[in-house]
């Protein structure tokens, strides 16, 4: 599983398009975010993303979850939000 | 659509209740956050409210969109998360 680590000072637009472009090789992908600029940093790329791959016919949904993590040797509480396909029949 | 809006100040416990709740009643529930401390808020509540309704048998995604606000006569971007039935076939 593919896991694009964002932070408050990522780029949305270049979260944006590592997101895309790894959903078109794998079919999913994982994103982590520690903190709360980071996580709207994240889900703003997803946004793009999502419009990226609806262009192309692909309908993404995330699942978003909690983990602790070791930064530095310190635990710290993650948001990981999962992008998958929607299954919506349409 | 009921649309549940959450600040950075909302407490994710009792944000998360609404969202369960709502979701309960109407199969489907809308959140809007201004702000990265709001977006996080939002995020941390969709998580808990994931496992309140998973101890029921239902599975939720979220599809995130950005949507303009009038906010007091000003333009701001909101985070919308749209909150919905999984259909992942298990």
């Amino acid at each position: 599983m593919s896991l694009i680590k964002v932070s408050a000072q990522s780029r949305t637009a270049a979260v944006a398009g590592a997101i895309a472009g790894t959903y078109r090789d794998h079919g999913r992908v994982e994103i982590q975010a520690i903190g709360a600029g980071a996580v709207n940093q994240a889900i703003k790329a997803v946004v793009i993303a999502k419009g990226y791959l609806a262009e192309e016919g692909k309908a993404i949904v995330l699942v978003p979850s909690v983990v602790e993590v070791d930064i530095d040797g310190e635990d710290r509480t993650a948001i990981r939000l999962s992008v998958e396909p929607a299954r919506n029949a349409a």
